[in-house]
């Protein structure tokens, strides 16, 4: 089958890999319907190795590059492996990318997003889910309901991830949120927070195309911070105060150190950026404003919240999907669009087969 | 009187400056007994000024260098201003330096340490305590028992500070607590967490006469991070976890970024240290770890706590006062000697008259 391999920074290519194998005990193969391109794989195609396993083979599952990428999938179980009972061939399902090493105490926990051993579909797992199928466990598999649509399936584990975010942050119905950076992630936290029952909610991003999106998901007022001093904008629209959550979908110096100014004094700021590197952080602020400051990883523990939400219609796609691509236009139509046409784009959804 | 007077950076002069009127209204004359040399005055001597007005006068009070430092400070009350009922002339209190306006809905929340155009006793008020009185509010005066020296009672806004930090935290019992930096504060942060029933209690401190008196406050280990990696040796002591709760007392670029990887996931990072500037944080491993890295303003709010603390002897001063000066020795058996013997000492006491 075909598949877009991760070779090294700058050279992704679509080539054939082995189909999957019957899948082992425990797991499933899934054939995929649609998966997004993340913002993480534009950090693994211009800047990466980031969590992509280069140097040597990733300690729970072996797997070293050339990996296939490709993580935030829905698609069918087509076959099952002995002992699944989770799931049964024919069902849809949305896919949740982190695989726990189910020994440690986290995993225990069901907090598998901080098991130190952790895999992830499409950088450090058997597959991704930019090919046609993958074999992945059960317990990586959620049921999709009739109202989600293939597409909207594919959402899911992005929306997830700001859901966690959000939940993470304590987000109080009527409380004052900014996000930072309007990107796919960006577009999916303030539906987040707007679901949260968040009152004023601002977007803060330097491209026009991305805060009228923004808009359209929800926020009720966007902010330019390439015009003027943002931390004074966003001022004047809380009496002074500031927002008493910040959730920075950034991942560069600049959207770090404003997040954490953006916030009230006692204001909570939550990281989803991927920043590749340590950013600066403006301590003093941090601590005459007894600000705190929290990070957030993946979308698990809340998939299920995150697909009944899809189904009642709370989500809305239409600002976020701006491409559907085949797998063999994936380089071109997908990461390079993404990184040259940021204004027109936000998600780009990938068709395997 | 004589009294220490900052006029800029490097430029601390002891001269005459006038004696404070007869108090004003809801205002004490405290004669001061002990005030000790805090990091932040060293900050303001060297890289000043940080805290103090020297642009622009103080919002609130007005005043603007050059000012009366001084403000970890205990002494008597020798004097009441109309309507004080708090204290009375002849009580022996400590002093809590922030002044807050009185009129926010911080202040009226009882934060005073988040008002917005608060004030400090020794840098932005009308006086400070390294003179032989000041007038101060009385909700700034905290009555000392018996059982607490005038010494002890020197040491209370410190301590004050620090056990601040370890309730913004929420130590428990049993967790184990890192301190970054065994200067004064990181040996009262060490205290506080022992207080606070640490289970293990680790220090991290390059400098060996510093880890010896952290061990003395009560550490059960201590970390020279400039031997090998610190992350390394705190896990091998932590069985691979890191720290559930540290206290960053450093307040430069590399004891920022150390505390949040010296946290073990889900930990509790507390920022007391005074940064000059932003400094760099790994958001990538706060992400991954779903840290939590928070600021923590002054004592004021546990300075009742603190008192009774001390006067139940859970405070071990000796390893603390390494030095009781006069205030015309104050710059050079003050300042220049905390800056040129490190090693050697810890809180200098200076007596004003």
């Amino acid at each position: 089958m075909k598949a877009a391999v991760w070779h090294a920074r700058r050279d992704i290519r679509v080539h054939d890999v082995p189909d999957p194998p019957p899948p082992p005990a425990g797991q499933v193969k899934v054939e995929i319907a649609w998966c997004g391109i993340c913002g993480t794989d534009l950090h693994e195609y211009v800047g990466g190795p980031v969590y992509i396993p280069a140097a040597r083979p990733h300690p729970l599952t072996g797997v070293q590059a050339p990996v296939v990428l490709g993580h935030e999938a829905a698609g069918r179980v087509v076959e099952i492996g002995p002992g699944v009972t989770r799931v049964k061939p024919g069902d849809r399902v949305a896919l949740c990318p982190i695989i726990g090493c189910r020994e440690c105490s986290w995993c225990r926990e069901d907090l598998m997003g901080l098991c130190p051993k952790s895999a992830y579909l499409g950088s450090s797992w058997h597959g991704g889910a930019f090919s046609r199928s993958v074999n992945v466990y059960d317990f990586t598999c959620y049921n999709l309901p009739p109202e989600v649509s293939d597409e909207a399936g594919a959402l899911v584990e992005p929306f997830a991830a700001t859901l966690r975010a959000v939940r993470q942050a304590k987000v109080q119905a009527g409380e004052s949120v900014a996000v930072v950076g309007a990107g796919p992630i960006g577009l999916l936290a303030v539906q987040a927070a707007r679901i949260a029952g968040a009152g004023m909610l601002i977007a803060v991003e330097p491209l026009a195309g991305r805060r009228e999106r923004a808009l359209q998901c929800g926020a009720t007022a966007a902010i330019d911070p390439t015009v003027g001093d943002a931390v004074q904008a966003l001022g004047d629209l809380t009496n002074g105060a500031g927002a008493d959550v910040v959730i920075e979908c950034g991942g560069v110096s600049a959207t770090g150190l404003l997040a954490g100014r953006l916030a009230r004094r006692r204001g909570r700021v939550v990281i989803m950026g991927v920043h590749e590197h340590p950013n600066p952080v403006d301590f003093t602020d941090i601590v005459f404003g007894e600000k705190t400051l929290l990070g957030s990883m993946g979308g698990y523990g809340v998939f299920d919240e995150a697909i009944a939400m899809v189904a009642g219609g709370d989500l809305r796609t239409d600002p976020l999907i701006t491409g559907r691509i085949a797998l063999e236009d994936i380089v071109r139509g997908g990461f390079d669009a993404l990184l040259q046409e940021k204004e027109r784009h936000a998600k780009i959804l990938v068709a395997p087969a």
